[in-house]
């Protein structure tokens, strides 16, 4: 799967809706938000009879809306019936899979335009369905009936990560409120709030309710507060875990021939690469996610480029060991030494090496079949100076994408590309 | 998407479970049963290890089986980890769908040897359970509380046909007949009776409990007996619905230039197609699906044939209209015009368009994510002479396949051809 695509692909318009919680939103209405953004975005406009396909990740529209089938359906809802439209559903990978087979479709010379979706709106139910729902990209046979839910996985994980390495669980800290930080200047994000904004929020809602003033020393010993951020599942406090989130992304990709029709400034996809893997139960270590890692050296090898040559990255930061793990998997740290990386601020934007300016899925919010499609849309702000207060400097050149479906048992890496 | 393939795609190797009820069975263990079938397949044998992608079709072992993300995990239960694995959801679609992103994988130079399975387990639901799951299919929001559920909506379709088409309802009935008498002669199917064998238990059945012994006069008589075949939604009646089933099948597609590698007798994929639309409520008119139009216009164009080329197709029978529509669809027949073929045997083995000899989804039994790859297996037994008793003659050299999603939301077609 290390061969070069037999034709080059290139994104020339992006479009996000707001992440955060809808009630009265259907995914589809979100859907329609993105897409609408992302007509705008693409600067010379496009006809959307071009369309030639609409390939949707999706993970359960089934359990979260009680609605199967949804590719068609949205397709009409913006007006594209009879294009070609499928769901693709891997877990928290479906955005980002669903993006890979776009662009097989656009190699394949079949053709010529392509628009990509990813989508969820996982607020309708409690959140203990919401979890129970998600467990189903467990193995349900085996992994699920043991007791696991998905904040217990990344616990394992995370665990035997630290005892592996030796690391401080204060890494973990370091990344959530790295990813706030980033989060608090993207417009989108579900969380708009830097660690300290919360603070001065809790401590306001204190004073308001004639409470004792909680006293933080800074960031860290808040973090550290089992009040202020209570255990899930040890190590992981609320703040390593993503939230449960609505939202939908649009990416509109065009064969590279083409991409200058559309926009002066498209982006060009030149690595892509898939892996996938069984049960957690089955890994030989769970300090690592070895999907990730095939993933990403097909990516590498087609795009001829190695870790040092990415500029920045958005990775699966599904929980914050997510993160940690991500970035020795992506091979931008040696192994154990992510969590050192983390500590030492290499990954905030002004790092060697930048992670999650959108926020991440920590702060931006995951709405899960969305969010491997939004990791596209910050490729584009970021690779085109668009990322208003978070924007990279000098602007990037390279940037990849990292999503993961599960525990890793799928995971699906991209590579970008400005030339202009 | 007329465009040609830019690189040719053969099939190589099918199997396929039995279809059935199996309550023993998990659908992980149904696709274990395809797949080693499939290898057996292979003339000359391959190594699991060649395998680029999987590509996997499944509806909703989501509400069926509790189960998301399945595609890695049936990837890894049958050993294939880290093979790229994805599911596609297009309702009963799923496997077509799956299929043609094969086809386009192998296309797009990324893949040479690509795995595609189809799999549902669903009769671990009530039959009541299983309608509300399959009703997902349709347009939650709109359609389904307006009450309906598939057999509804197909009795629509079937009351729109031959009310516009003044056709006689036993067309419907001569469908059924048709397809048990092929289903009797597969091996593999859910329903292995014909309709006569179905009278001669129901007689031996009602004599065993010293019962009054039913007098038909013939298969018809026995057919519009509304005891034996009960109404389910007017005009569509028991034997006019494909059963719930549970089953898995599998197919190994290779680059055109491989395909003698690994057999001398491989079929090749020479027309594909695909097409959406909106809810049924949507339509101009009931009694055609035009992305069954949409699609095979596509997949015609891409082989450079016309109807008249095809030498027999399996279609998406869920229900017998179903059927009599998809052969206008197709253009076999003029609109309004497939009642009559039916009732002249025109799609019979023997008949000038022979559909559905492997029995159909009526009789073969239809997992709704494996009946588009099952299709591909009856292709490649016909046009091998490996059909058996139900094997056309003179040994055809063209066959198409058709797969539905929903009431029509989702259209796919492919064209197979053989070379020796």
């Amino acid at each position: 799967m290390t061969k070069k695509l037999s034709r080059g692909v290139a994104v020339v318009g992006v479009g996000m809706s707001k992440f955060g919680a809808f009630p009265e939103k259907h995914s589809r209405d979100l859907f329609v938000e993105a897409y609408q953004e992302l007509k705008q975005s693409v600067q010379n406009g496009f006809d959307p009879k071009e369309i030639e396909a609409f390939y949707m990740g999706n993970f359960s529209s089934d359990h979260f809306e009680n609605q199967a089938h949804l590719a068609p359906i949205v397709a009409s809802w913006v007006g594209l019936s009879p294009v070609a439209s499928m769901r693709i559903e891997d877990a928290c990978a479906s955005g980002g899979v669903a993006l890979r087979q776009a662009v097989l479709a656009i190699a394949s010379g079949q053709c010529d335009v392509v628009l990509v979706g990813g989508l969820e709106k996982m607020t309708d139910l409690s959140a203990a369905r919401v979890t129970d729902a998600l467990a189903l990209a467990a193995d349900t046979m085996f992994e699920v009936p043991a007791g696991f839910t998905f904040p217990g996985f990344y616990a394992s994980m995370a665990t035997a990560y630290l005892d592996q390495y030796h690391a401080d669980p204060d890494a973990l800290l370091k990344v959530g409120i790295k990813n706030h930080e980033n989060g608090a200047l993207n417009e989108k994000a579900q969380f708009g709030q830097r660690i300290s904004d919360v603070m001065a929020s809790k401590k306001a809602k204190a004073a308001q309710k004639g409470l004792p003033i909680p006293e933080w020393a800074d960031e860290m010993a808040f973090m550290k507060d089992p009040k202020a951020n209570p255990m899930i599942a040890w190590p992981l406090r609320l703040f390593d875990c993503s939230p449960v989130s609505d939202g939908a992304a649009a990416v509109l990709l065009v064969s590279e021939e083409l991409a200058q029709k559309y926009t002066d400034h498209p982006i060009y996809i030149i690595g892509a690469g898939q892996a996938s893997d069984g049960a957690l139960a089955e890994r030989d270590s769970l300090s690592s996610v070895p999907s990730a890692a095939h993933a990403a050296a097909q990516a590498y090898e087609m795009a001829g480029l190695t870790p040092d040559d990415i500029d920045f990255a958005e990775v699966h930061d599904c929980f914050t060991i997510a993160e940690v793990m991500a970035t020795e998997d992506l091979g931008f740290f040696p192994r154990g030494e992510g969590w050192k990386a983390a500590m030492a601020g290499e990954t905030a934007r002004d790092g060697k090496h930048p992670v999650n300016t959108s926020g991440g899925l920590k702060a931006k919010g995951h709405p899960v079949g969305a969010s491997g499609v939004a990791q596209v849309v910050e490729m584009w702000k970021q690779l085109n100076g668009l990322a208003g207060g978070r924007q990279l400097t000098p602007r990037p050149t390279v940037g990849l994408t990292h999503n993961v479906g599960g525990t890793g048992q799928t995971c699906v890496v991209h590579i970008f590309e400005r030339r202009s």
